[in-house]
């Protein structure tokens, strides 16, 4: 496998899966603006963005990808329910969560695009307010992990997405939410990932 | 498993993936505005909109969490890429992909919000000619599916997100887009799912 990377990016996540599964693979550091953006890299990933990993022929981007793969590719470290067990659905509600309603009305909210009542029904996040109220709401469930007992990759996923937001002043910090990334911080490899200047 | 649903809304892509696994399960009809918004389905979907799928203990919103998971409890109808095979990168990665940026930039595009070149650089999408660059290029490797010769829930969910969008004339028609949508309609699962008045 091939790691495409950036020591500033979210690429640190998949640093955490990697310290998680206890694996490493060949890395390549791409710069911002130069070799993101060069014809080479746009074509394993068209987004021009890090992180992307290559396994084979087969090319994986956006990061909630690249860290429910490996918890697959490596379901013998248990960092994924297991498929028939009903938490499995728990585990991808939060990676679908995150990575899509969540994600679109923080970006919105960035954008200074707030959705009117009409156009709340077809958003997929409906309003802000709501997607905070359901990111909480299930926060609350946490313990410690999202999908209780298991550390999942859905927890270095959601985790540390939570944890760059509440760096970013752009969440508010929230008793739940710091509860739940209070639990995270205890790990080593969140420690590592999130260390000032490494 | 009790499944939460609307006969006009997408939790007719639901139907599709249980028409494929050759199941049924318990049905629940709410309605917009009412039952949706009620606070007994608020404390199960707090987004207040259907799909949702109750299997036990384990609540699943968000539609492509709801497509992984089913495939996954039904794992010997191989309706995703074995958790060894390369492929299910690719898999998640097009279910990310379409759930992520994908939908955060059509939705900001209907919404009028256009990100600067200086907010490119941290909307997950960057601008929507981007991702729709990405979205083609991608397609245009489907061969008939998007992992290949197997049918997966990435197409499931993919494809009728796809021909939602054409039938709104919300996405140009381009070719590589129709030749994916003609493979799949070749599908009796998604001609009883997008049958007129059905």
């Amino acid at each position: 496998m091939t790691f495409y990377t950036h020591p500033e990016s979210r690429s640190r996540v998949v640093d955490i899966m990697l310290a998680e599964l206890g694996i490493d693979c060949e890395r390549v550091q791409l710069e911002y603006g130069t070799s993101m953006k060069a014809p080479e890299y746009l074509a394993i990933n068209p987004f021009g963005k890090v992180p992307a990993l290559v396994d084979g022929e087969v090319v994986i981007y956006e990061l909630a990808a690249i860290c429910a793969y490996l918890a697959d590719k490596y379901a013998d470290k248990g960092l994924a329910p297991a498929l028939n067990d009903p938490k499995r659905g728990l585990y991808y509600r939060w990676l679908f969560m995150v990575a899509g309603p969540w994600s679109m009305a923080t970006t919105d909210q960035v954008l200074g695009a707030t959705p009117s009542k009409e156009q709340e029904g077809f958003v997929g996040y409906g309003n802000y307010e709501t997607a905070l109220h359901a990111l909480i709401s299930g926060l609350s469930e946490a313990n410690p992990y999202l999908c209780g007992e298991q550390f999942t990759a859905a927890d270095v996923f959601v985790g540390s997405h939570l944890m760059y937001m509440l760096s970013f002043q752009r969440l508010e910090p929230h008793p739940v939410i710091l509860r739940y990334t209070d639990n995270l911080k205890q790990r080593p490899s969140f420690q590592a990932a999130f260390a000032p200047n490494s």
